[in-house]
C-alpha cells in the first residue's frame, strides 16, 4: 500500500523543478567539485578521527554513544545544520570469553569468535564430538540423530568477487546455520568464517534465532582454523572439541541515528539522503565498515554545501545499530518514511575504488542519470543497472519505492576484512578514498540540484 | 682455538676423494633428480602432517615431545637409518593471559602478545601511563626519570626485503628493548611487532634479560595496534594503559634433536648435515617456521637416498628448541662438534622460492660450487657469496669453521608471518615448495657425492 501512495504522490506534472539552474551549468559545477575533491583530506581526517578517538563502537554500548557525541561535535564544527541525534532503544548482546581447542586426536587451539546473538557455553566451556559438513546443503541433509549433542562444523566455498555477490549465498552458513543446528539438537555450532582471507582473524556477524530455535553457542573459525579442522576431521578419527563462548544479553540500551543537514533552496523539491552507519562490530575499529562510508558522504556533502546552497536539502544520516539488524534504518523509516525523499544513497562497502554506478529512478530522470554517469566516467566508473539500486540502512526506504542511487565499490578485498579485528584504518587507501569522495561529490552535486524529479520509480523496479 | 684445530684437520693432501664418481656423471645425476623433484609430494605431505597432527610445538612442552614422536615414526617409515632422538634439558617459559587496553583518553582494546621470557603482570594486570619512542635510538636517549614507572612503547620502521636483512637491525627493539626498559625502571614494555604485515596478529619472539635487568612484562603489539597507539599518543593527552600478561617459567623440561641418516659409502668422507628446526612458536602451527625446512630437507635427502648410496653420509637433523635460543644447535655442537662434517646447510626461512645460493668452502671446492650453481640456475637461482654462508641452529658449527652452504629463500613476505598466529599451512605455496625441494635435492646430490673436500674454509671466511 505504501508503495502505491508514494507512486501517486509524485505526479508527472511536477517533474520539472522551476528553481533549478540550467543543466549545462549544473554539469560544469559537478565537474569542478569532482576534480577538487580528488585532493580531499576531510574524509581521511574523519575516518582517522573516528577510528582513533572512538575505536570499536558496538551498537547500544557506551562506545557507540561516544561515537555519537564525537559525530555531533565534528558535524557541527563542519558547519552542517540541524545536527541532532534521534535515539531509539534496542536489546544489546556483548561478547565474552572466546576459546576453542581440539582435545583429541591432535590437541591444539583454534581461533574462534562468537556470532551475534550467540548463546553461551558454561564458563568452563563445553566438550563434545565434532561433526563436519562441507556446505549448508550437506548440513540440511543430515539427520537430527547424527547431529544431536554434537558441535556442528559447517564450511562453504566463498571466494572474492568484485561486486561481493557471494556474501548473500555463502552467508547462509552464518544466518541460518545456528538456527538449524539448534533445531537439530546440536550442542553448538562453529562455521567457517564468512570471509575470503587467510588470516587468523575470524569474521563475526549477526544471526537471529529462527522460530523454535533456542540459542546455542554459535561461533566462526578463521579460514586457516576452519581448514585445519577439516584436515583433522579427514583423518577419520573422532574429533573432540572444547568450546568456550560466554557472550550475554545485557538488556535494553539506547542507540541512535546522527543526522545533519545542508538546507536546500526549495523545501518542496525533497530531500537527498546520503550516509552510512556509525556503529561497527567490536573486533576491529570499523574503518572500512563503515567509518569510510560516513566519512565519504560527509566530505561530499560538505563540498556541495561550500559550493552554495543547493536546490534540495541534503540530509546526511549516520545510522546507528546497522550491524546488529538494521535497527537504525528501521527507526529512520518509522520517523521519516512519510517525508519526501527525492533520492537516497548509502556508502557501506569499504573505501576501495568505485567502479560502477547503479540507479533506480524515474524515466524522466534518465537524462540526469546520464549526466551523473558522464561526470563519473573520468573516475573510471561505468554506468551499471538502471533498475536496481539499494543499500543496507536505506534498504527498507528504497524498497518502499524511493528513488535510489548506488555507487559500487570494488569489493574484491572487502570480505578479507569485513567483521574482523583487521578492519582497521591502515586498510584504507587514501588515494582510493579520495576517488570515492570525488564520485560522491559529483553525484551529490548533480542530484541535489537536478532540474527534474527522480521519482516515481517505475513499478517494475520498485521492489 | 677450535677453529685452528679444524682447519688443520683437513690437510690439502686429502682434497681428492678416491671413491667419487666422475664429475660429469654426478652433474647429470643431480639434474635428473632435480627435475624429478619438481613433482615432489613428500615435502608437502610432511609439513601438512606435522602442522595438522601436532600443530604448535613450543620447545620443551609436551607438544614438542609429540612432534619428536611423530618425526621418529615418519622418518623410520621413510627408510632413513639411525633414526633417533638426542635429548637435552632446558628451562621452559609458557604464555598466559594476554590483554592490553587503552584506559584513557580513548578507551579501547589493543592486541598484544608476550615476548619470550617476558615477566608477568599481576593477574588483574597493571595500569600505567605510556611513554612512546619512535625508535630504539630515541628510547636509549631517554632519561631514566622520564621512563620510570611507565609502560614504554618502542616503535621502529622495518620494511620487507628479499633477503630479510632488516630483521637483525630492527629486531633490536625486541632483543634489547625489554632489558633496557627494565634497567631504566619501566613498569613494562610493549614494542611494535618485529614484522611487516598489517594484520592484528602480533609477532612474538625470544629475548633474554641482560645482566642487571630483572624481568618485567614485555609484549608486542600488532602493527595496526602499534600505529593506533602512536596516533593516540600524538593527540598529546596522557595515555593510560592496562596491560595483562601472565606468562611463567615452569621449570626444567626435556627437548631434543631428531636425527636420521642416509649412510654413505665412505665414512672418512665426512657427513653432509642438512636440516631445520622442529620446534615452533606457540601462536601458529609453525608451517613456514620451520615445518617447511624440516620437510624440504627430508624430501631432498629421501630423493638422494633413493638414487643409490651416496659417497658421504647424509645426516638429517631436525633441531629442537631453536626459537627459544638455539638450544638444540648448541647441544648438537657439544655432542657432535668433533665429528668430520664435510659440509652443512639449513633451511629456516620459509618456503618461498629460493633465489640465491651462498657458500663458504675451500678454494679447491670452487668447481663443485660452480657445478651446484649450474644445477640450480634452471630453477631461477643465482650464485651469491662464496665467503659467507650460515644458518640458525648450524650457526655455531659453521662459525667454528665447518664448510657451509646456504640456499636463500625469498624473504619478502617472511616477516609478514614470522612468529605470528598466521604461520599456518595455507601460507605455503606448493609450487614454490617444490622448487625448494628441487634445489635442495640437486645441491645435496652433488654435495654428498663430490670428488673433492669442501674444507678447509679459508681463514678469512671462517667467522
Amino acid at each position: 500500500m505504501k508503495k502505491l501512495i508514494l507512486l501517486t504522490a509524485f505526479p508527472l506534472l511536477t517533474l520539472c523543478v522551476p528553481a533549478a539552474a540550467p543543466a549545462q551549468k549544473l554539469f560544469a559545477d559537478a565537474e569542478r567539485l569532482r576534480d577538487a575533491a580528488l585532493k580531499d583530506e576531510l574524509a581521511w581526517d574523519l575516518v582517522e578521527g573516528l577510528t582513533t578517538e572512538v575505536g570499536p563502537r558496538l551498537a547500544g554500548t557506551e562506545a557507540e554513544a561516544r561515537a555519537r557525541d564525537w559525530s555531533v561535535r565534528r558535524l557541527k564544527a563542519l558547519g552542517f545544520s540541524n545536527v541532532r541525534v534521534e535515539t531509539f532503544d534496542m536489546p544489546v548482546w556483548v561478547r565474552g570469553e572466546e576459546r576453542a581447542e581440539i582435545v583429541a586426536p591432535f590437541p591444539q587451539k583454534l581461533v574462534v569468535t562468537a556470532l551475534g546473538n550467540s548463546g553461551a557455553t558454561p564458563p568452563q566451556g563445553l566438550q563434545a564430538d565434532v561433526i563436519g559438513f562441507d556446505s549448508m546443503a550437506d548440513f540440511e541433509a543430515a539427520s537430527d540423530a547424527a547431529v544431536r549433542g554434537k558441535i556442528v562444523f559447517v564450511s562453504h566455498s566463498m571466494v572474492p568477487t568484485q561486486d561481493g555477490s557471494g556474501y548473500g549465498y555463502y552467508g547462509r552458513a552464518r544466518r541460518e546455520g545456528p538456527s538449524l543446528a539448534s533445531r537439530k539438537g546440536a550442542a553448538a555450532i562453529v562455521i567457517r568464517s564468512i570471509g575470503t582471507d587467510y588470516h587468523r582473524n575470524p569474521h563475526t556477524g549477526v544471526q537471529s534465532w529462527a522460530e523454535g530455535a533456542t540459542p546455542i553457542p554459535a561461533g566462526a573459525l578463521s579460514l586457516p582454523d576452519a581448514e585445519q579442522l577439516q584436515r583433522i576431521l579427514k583423518r577419520g578419527k573422532p574429533v573432540r572439541m572444547r568450546l568456550t563462548l560466554t557472550p550475554r544479553m545485557i538488556g535494553t540500551r539506547q542507540s541512535g541515528n546522527v543526522i545533519a543537514e545542508v538546507p536546500g533552496r526549495d523545501a518542496k523539491a525533497g530531500i537527498v539522503l546520503v550516509g552510512g552507519h556509525l556503529d561497527s562490530w567490536d573486533l576491529g575499529t570499523g574503518a572500512i565498515d563503515d567509518g569510510a562510508g560516513v566519512a565519504i558522504t560527509a566530505a561530499a556533502a560538505k563540498r556541495v554545501m561550500q559550493a552554495g546552497r543547493p536546490l534540495r536539502t541534503i540530509r546526511l544520516v549516520w545510522f546507528g545499530a546497522e550491524e546488529v539488524g538494521l535497527i537504525g534504518g528501521r527507526d529512520y523509516l518509522a520517523k521519516h518514511g512519510q517525508e519526501k525523499h527525492a533520492v537516497i544513497a548509502e556508502s557501506d562497502f569499504g573505501a576501495d575504488k568505485i567502479w560502477r554506478f547503479d540507479s533506480k529512478v524515474s524515466q524522466a530522470a534518465q537524462p540526469v542519470v546520464d549526466r551523473i554517469a558522464r561526470a563519473l566516467f573520468p573516475l573510471g566508473i561505468v554506468k551499471g543497472s538502471t533498475t536496481q539500486a539499494s543499500g543496507s540502512d536505506i534498504g527498507p526506504l528504497s524498497a518502499s519505492g524511493v528513488p535510489t542511487i548506488e555507487l559500487q565499490q570494488d569489493g574484491t578485498r572487502y570480505f578479507d576484512l569485513h567483521h574482523t579485528p583487521d578492519d582497521t584504518l591502515d586498510k584504507i587507501d587514501p588515494e582510493q578514498l579520495r576517488q570515492n569522495v570525488a564520485a560522491w561529490t559529483a553525484m551529490l552535486s548533480i542530484a541535489a540540484n537536478a532540474e527534474v524529479e527522480f521519482g516515481p520509480v517505475p513499478a517494475a523496479a520498485a521492489r
